[in-house]
């Protein structure tokens, strides 16, 4: 009987799942990181991750003799870093790691390489919390579901707190800045730290055709995404359903300087759509990685016209010189001082990623509210 | 130029992520699932699920002469199914399948078999709210973490609400409801149908060690988790902490006819340790797949003397006869007929399993504040 149960035991420890629990992966030592993955069957597994080129092939794992295989990278910049194995070519989590990030409807195991750009990813003790909440949205056509950090303390308050409402870029949904973004942890530490003021920050989902999150599987909207109006659809429900339904709900100070607006790519165009159409609304605005294209040049006197003469605490705008809408946004900067709106624009290093966007929010919320 | 930029973008079509993108898995035609995937340097892919037996390597998947794999299960039962492909021996999600769970710290792709069992698992109108909120447990030493259902109609109303804290199986975590159980979905349905009233469900992490999901990498508390005191913690936090904090937060009826506590496994220990020292907190009580083994039926007398002679509208306890654990659900059911505690026994199919829990909330939930 013992020896039964001493062979059962043995032969759970040796199944994959089992075994593969044991072994460390991600280690990260400095800026060398080693991955490691139990698969004695495989012929080729390659790690493909955020810090390398995106033409990059990946770096190729070694096997040993027990069917461990593993590779270590030297990685230049601290980060918010995404991975995924490729199993003689098809992606793979990374089963030792139970960090996960989901960003573009795509899985990747995730982990952090510490430095001054992540001092705000962890580590706060007093969390804000965050909800999943449905509000009806008659511009669009359905209920529709957002995200909402609440800071610490609010709880047990009865005061009235400012707004930031954060937009996602495309391709994205309401759940992304609080997963790629981090919202939570970094606002958490601003704030810990009083470099922020508490806020509520609210994350709506910036696809009409979408009720929520691709994740939760509802049907469409009857929303005609190749219509002219299409990309209106949203800008007018941020006015129309999103502020009202937020400024009843929460305790907020329902005033334009106490409501800022920002967000990256799509939506940053966004950001600019709402507040040129209702600059009295917002006092405080970020647009990342976004501009103006030639259409949009066009246009900008006649789109501009209302905010350039609107009382504006903030008008903040940024961009990493690698990325591919940098022109644009260096024609958005000569827009607005051709239009003498005072604002801010941040030149850095960088693409059109999170990784970019991370830095900017960490950047742009000390500035809210002051 | 132009030939580059079409070569470039037949390079992107055959890259192992956009082409995975376009493939159908699983492909579900009644009791037929299909499972594929793109992957022509593989020697071996398997898809290991929930519908095959826990010893089961899986099915094999045969490679056609594009490098796609596919193999078609034929499932007796409708439910949620999860699954992994082992490629070459390592675990992968479905790369083309967006359906994510996560149990004990492992992720699955997932998909419904749609029947009977099934038929609250999606498809409401009406959908409540979910919150990741923090309260401070001093019982614990610790902010931890707690996930709160608010029902649709909670925010526009100033009525109060029943609450059911409802307690996760071991090895899980305060998320576990609303991924591996599917509760906002089922409550949604049975609400929308009329079958359920409207309430608020709290669900704690009742692991003391754990400040929330390991998902969030937090420190551990400092709580020693063999000390003969441990097994005590969380069942005091429930009523030192858990229940003062949700009747201050939320509008709540706070009355014992319209507080219900349930949960399977460990939660269903923890519910019997919380309603036998307090039996007038509660007058609905579920335990699931949990019951009373030889240590416990010494003390059992002594344990259900307060709970025996409280007035309760309802002692729900349920268990599948292929659980590990139906004997101590019979020994338990004996025991409460000696103690003279009506209740009601649910004798069903399944093993300790989250298929067996989602049939128990979908039917213990109509059960409450009736």
């Amino acid at each position: 009987m013992h020896k039964f149960i001493f062979i059962f035991l043995l032969g759970l420890c040796f199944s994959w799942q089992a075994y593969a629990q044991k072994i460390q992966s991600p280690e990260i030592n400095g800026k060398k990181v080693t991955f490691r993955i139990q698969a004695p069957l495989a012929n080729q597994i390659l790690v493909k991750g955020s810090w390398q080129a995106t033409d990059d092939k990946g770096t190729t794992l070694i096997k040993n003799t027990d069917g461990l295989w593993s590779a270590t990278a030297d990685i230049a910049d601290a980060d918010l870093h995404t991975y995924q194995f490729i199993v003689d070519g098809v992606p793979a989590l990374d089963p030792n790691n139970l960090f996960l990030i989901e960003d573009r409807q795509v899985y990747y195991s995730a982990f952090i390489l510490e430095g001054e750009n992540t001092k705000n990813f962890q580590g706060a003790q007093k969390r804000g919390n965050l909800e999943q909440v449905w509000y009806d949205s008659p511009t669009i056509g359905s209920e529709r579901r957002l995200n909402v950090y609440t800071p610490y303390g609010y709880e047990n308050s009865t005061e009235r707190y400012p707004v930031l409402y954060l937009l996602h870029p495309g391709g994205r949904d309401e759940e992304s800045w609080g997963i790629s973004g981090r919202l939570a942890q970094i606002l958490d530490n601003l704030i810990e730290k009083g470099l922020a003021k508490p806020m509520i920050v609210v994350m709506p989902n910036i696809n009409p055709e979408q009720k929520a999150s691709p994740k939760l599987f509802l049907p469409a909207n009857n929303v005609d995404t190749k219509s002219p109006e299409y990309g209106n659809l949203f800008p007018k429900s941020v006015v129309a359903d999103i502020i009202p339904f937020v400024e009843k709900r929460y305790r907020v100070i329902a005033e334009p300087t106490s409501r800022a607006i920002a967000g990256p790519s799509r939506g940053g165009r966004y950001t600019m759509m709402v507040t040129n159409e209702h600059p009295e609304l917002f006092q405080y605005i970020g647009v990342f990685s976004m501009g103006l294209r030639d259409d949009d040049l066009k246009n900008a006197e006649q789109n501009f016209a209302k905010i350039k003469t609107s009382p504006l605490k903030l008008y903040w705008i940024g961009c990493g010189t690698e990325d591919h809408l940098f022109e644009s946004v260096n024609e958005l900067d000569k827009a607005l001082t051709r239009f003498g709106i005072k604002h801010t624009y941040a030149v850095t290093s960088g693409a059109h990623t999170w990784s970019v966007w991370r830095d900017y929010i960490n950047t742009f919320l000390p500035l809210l509210f002051k």
